[in-house]
């Protein structure tokens, strides 16, 4: 390709809403453009990046037998109220009528739809396994698209789905995608690690995501420091610690004014007490009406434990009207003592004493509440986030906190979607058993932003060869040198004849734009063509990723290129 | 592959809305799955056959210097209203608010999108010409689809747009472009016509639509017997007759009683006269007002051509009520004597007198009206619809009519939408011009349909090698028989080795079904092993199309196979 007729141009400005690097990066060097919030073009370099992230995982997936399919992008609501996710899935699933009137959603995953599609074909044990897999367009209208193509509402997924006779069966395809994400990543040039996680609204019983490192990263991953465990913070585990406060002494309950006084930290300073001694109190809403949730006052609420919990399909946060509804008081001074509402309460609460809570009364806090004496709790479970200093579930390690992208999402899903739907299989002796299933996601233009935000520098974007929309650069300093000129072409020429995967940047510009832009797009290898080494009869090759660069004679140049490029995986 | 593992089952049952013989063919063959009305499920065998035409697609456009890209699917209504097709495209384009209120709308056509794109990213002269493209999922939200994939909402779409500095420099995209749909089509191995068609509303000056010739063709196609002259109906013009009547005596005008008779022929019938005697009044709608349009009774109104002499954005039959208003009357009286809109003849007027026409009163027509004397007449035009035996425009032919299917359709835009968007480069003397523009789709899903409707016999598809899910299918006649399973599951491993599209029907079912699902799904050819041919060391090589058997020698079959496929292109 000729850079001169490339729609293509970098840009220094780069917009507001854009926080990340790989958002920045990616606007600068002309890859994407924004359409609306969370929607993107995609620009020709983008483009080439995206068929070879797409052509990785189609020889990956098509090489473990998975088949290739394409399903809707605009989905008829029928099938989502047969698994009642038109209910619960809120406001992501964006709904429309058509022309007559009928529901449609466009599909921001697609379980129900292939669970439809197995259930009319398939019927006989002997159809299965079978690996099911797209590659195909999203939507979800995230209510704060952000990061560019990272976090956008339209976006190209791979999803698969796997369908199996029995639980050892579906384990097997489970460990299979498991085997074939860490091939893909590989491949993509990406440093990651597939963490234990929350199955979120997909649902099932068990799910790794698959991360990659990067302090900027939009994900918090808890890792044990001496055993492999690994899991997202919404799944991450809390050891049970022991008691030993159960002879203490419980002390008079007492209602204290706590003017203004509404978060753990205020109040604490207020009452001079620590935070630890603090009892926070939640409201939140479930479908079944509004419960209420208790933690140690330093502790974070994580609703996707909570959720699991009570085993509800919604819980979010209570509004305010709820809150006072429910407690009697404004929002601030929510507290367990006399509360009519269902109470979970997070393990840590076992080993507290005479702690501070709301008062249920606006301005107020109780000291010295005590439970089983000041009130019921109805459930005790794990419903906080581990953090950094959390002992290991699995081990006697500590764990710590580190950031990381998603780009691969694995579920074991079980019959939650093929008891809804009904997809049934025979057994050799004619008996009728439910479909296992397990559902697999990458997000493709993920790879790429993960890519940039894992390897770049102060002057741009530092691709992985796999991934890099080419592979080299052919940069004449001077276009108005003939002799420079002639070469430049004459190499272009030949790596076109060898298919390498060649740019030749034939702009007027000046040498120093074209060295700028070379950096900013991340091109693996740059040829430099000069006058002063053809004098010598040489180019210099230069790599990107290390800075390094050698002299090689013209006679030799394509045997280098070729062989750069054989090392390539 | 192994047909045992594909996911595909062929059927006997033809949904009742299978209407046209590609849909029942890919029901039957297990290649797509119905959603919704209109909404497809692409099954594995469709797939293979969907990648295929895709590369085509992508070398052929590639090839010509046109740079892929990737458009969003849902849109934000605001470039449709600057573009003011916001107003006018009517309800097939689905239309729905995300979760903040906002107006969206999924992609039909990307002419604004893509208009935005450029005029963001392009100021000078220097980055032009500039051919995009991209392949990606359209909806229309069609009254009536029908067809299979042929006519769905949801479907698959390579739309290109060319951007130009003046109309010399666009010809030479648009029959760049025009070259290129012919390469495209000839290597998916269709008979095709380019012919040439109406703007419709995606607007413009010129455009050809490419035709793949099948009776079952949904478009009609006038073409001349004589010269290359060829157009869609609703595009076909029509040579101006000479009138000789001018000097005719004029009669009487008369009101006469026609009860209940409303149609044209029902009219003629009931007068005694001949169809060609009546004069029909159309009432239309247009987004200023209603209008009325008169024709030969045997005539068929062409509202795209009409649409055009009035220059109108909206333009459709009126309803019940609106002819009432207008002409007093109830439907299927409407004459335009004392008519008070405008009246739009067809140029066949021209040459009529003593007519019969609506009497604008229930149950009555005027015999003996003449135009000028009874009413005037705002334009005349050609505004009917040719057909068999009409003049040809350009030669001393006759036309005659034939149907086919539309897989491609090319347009000149000129500065349609660069004038809408406000799409200007600057020229070498910095002086600011329109972008001159054009437009160029090719359906996806279509063209296999279509290659369909042109290639089967009674037992079922047969594919051109270019667009076949596997160019081979081995069938050992009896699994069973452990001879035959080896030989085929070890021509099998060779063909797999060779990278030929090679599947093995290594299924249990009887000889006779195998034969069948290969006939039908269309694979072309087939290597049967059986028993008898073993024992002389042969097997035997069948093609689908010409139906011709060969026996080969074991030890040659691998060579041959390598050939066949060498002598596709």
């Amino acid at each position: 390709m000729l850079l001169s007729r490339m729609f293509f141009h970098t840009s220094k400005e780069i917009p507001s809403d854009a926080e990340i690097l790989s958002h920045k990066l990616m606007i600068r060097a002309g890859m994407i453009q924004k359409l609306a919030s969370g929607i993107y073009n995609h620009l020709p370099l983008f483009q080439k990046s995206i068929k070879k992230v797409i052509k990785i995982v189609q020889e990956e997936m098509d090489g473990t037998g998975a088949q290739e399919v394409s399903l809707p992008f605009v989905l008829p609501a029928s099938l989502w109220k047969e698994s009642k996710r038109w209910l619960y899935y809120g406001k992501e699933l964006l709904r429309f009528q058509d022309r007559h009137e009928r529901d449609f959603c466009l599909g921001p995953t697609h379980e129900e739809v292939i669970t439809d599609l197995v259930r009319r074909e398939v019927n006989s044990y002997r159809q299965l396994p079978l690996i099911l897999y797209q590659i195909q367009t999203k939507f979800r209208d995230e209510i704060r698209p952000r990061y560019g193509v990272m976090r956008a509402r339209e976006f190209i997924m791979k999803d698969a789905y796997s369908f199996d006779i029995d639980e050892a069966s579906a384990s097997e395809s489970y460990h299979n995608m498991y085997d074939t994400y860490f091939r893909i990543f590989n491949r993509c040039g990406l440093e990651f690690r597939a963490v234990e996680a929350d199955t979120g609204s997909i649902g099932g019983s068990f799910s790794h995501e698959f991360m990659v490192i990067a302090d900027t990263g939009e994900d918090l991953i808890i890792s044990c420091d001496k055993c492999n465990y690994s899991a997202n913070v919404e799944k991450a585990e809390i050891k049970l610690k022991e008691i030993n406060n159960l002879f203490s002494e419980r002390k008079e309950k007492k209602l204290m004014p706590t003017p203004d006084q509404k978060k753990a930290e205020e109040v604490a300073k207020f009452l001079n007490v620590c935070i630890k001694d603090i009892v926070k109190t939640l409201i939140l809403e479930t479908e079944n009406g509004p419960i209420a949730a208790i933690l140690r006052g330093d502790h974070e609420l994580n609703i996707a434990k909570l959720k699991n919990v009570i085993g509800c399909n919604f819980l979010e946060l209570a509004e305010e009207e709820t809150i006072k509804k429910v407690t009697d008081a404004p929002q601030g001074f929510a507290g367990p003592v006399n509360l009519k509402i269902k109470i979970y309460a997070d393990h840590e609460i076992k080993g507290m004493i005479n702690f501070v809570t709301g008062g249920n009364i606006k301005d107020t806090h109780f000291i010295n509440v005590n439970f089983e004496r000041d009130f019921k709790i109805f459930k005790f479970a794990d419903i906080r986030c581990a953090k950094t200093g959390d002992p290991c579930p699995r081990c006697s390690g500590i764990l710590t906190e580190s950031r990381g992208i998603e780009v691969g999402h694995i579920f074991k899903l079980g019959t939650k979607y093929s008891e809804a739907l009904k997809a049934n299989y025979l057994d050799k002796k004619g008996k009728e058993h439910l479909i296992v299933m397990g559902c697999y996601g990458i997000g493709i233009e993920r790879i790429i932003a993960s890519a940039i935000e894992q390897y770049h520098d102060e002057h741009g974007i530092i691709f992985p060869a796999s991934v890099a929309p080419f592979h080299f650069i052919i940069l004449p300093v001077n276009m108005e040198n003939n002799e420079v000129k002639k070469t430049a072409e004459k190499i272009y020429d030949e790596c076109k004849h060898k298919n390498l995967e060649v740019i030749l940047d034939d702009r007027k510009s000046q040498a120093g734009v074209k060295f700028k832009d070379a950096d900013l797009i991340g091109i693996p290898f740059r040829i430099t063509v000069g006058i002063k080494s053809l004098r010598q009869g040489k180019v210099e090759i230069k790599e990107r990723k290390t800075g390094k660069t050698e002299q090689v004679e013209l006679s030799d140049i394509l045997d280098r290129l070729l062989r750069i490029k054989n090392s390539f995986k």
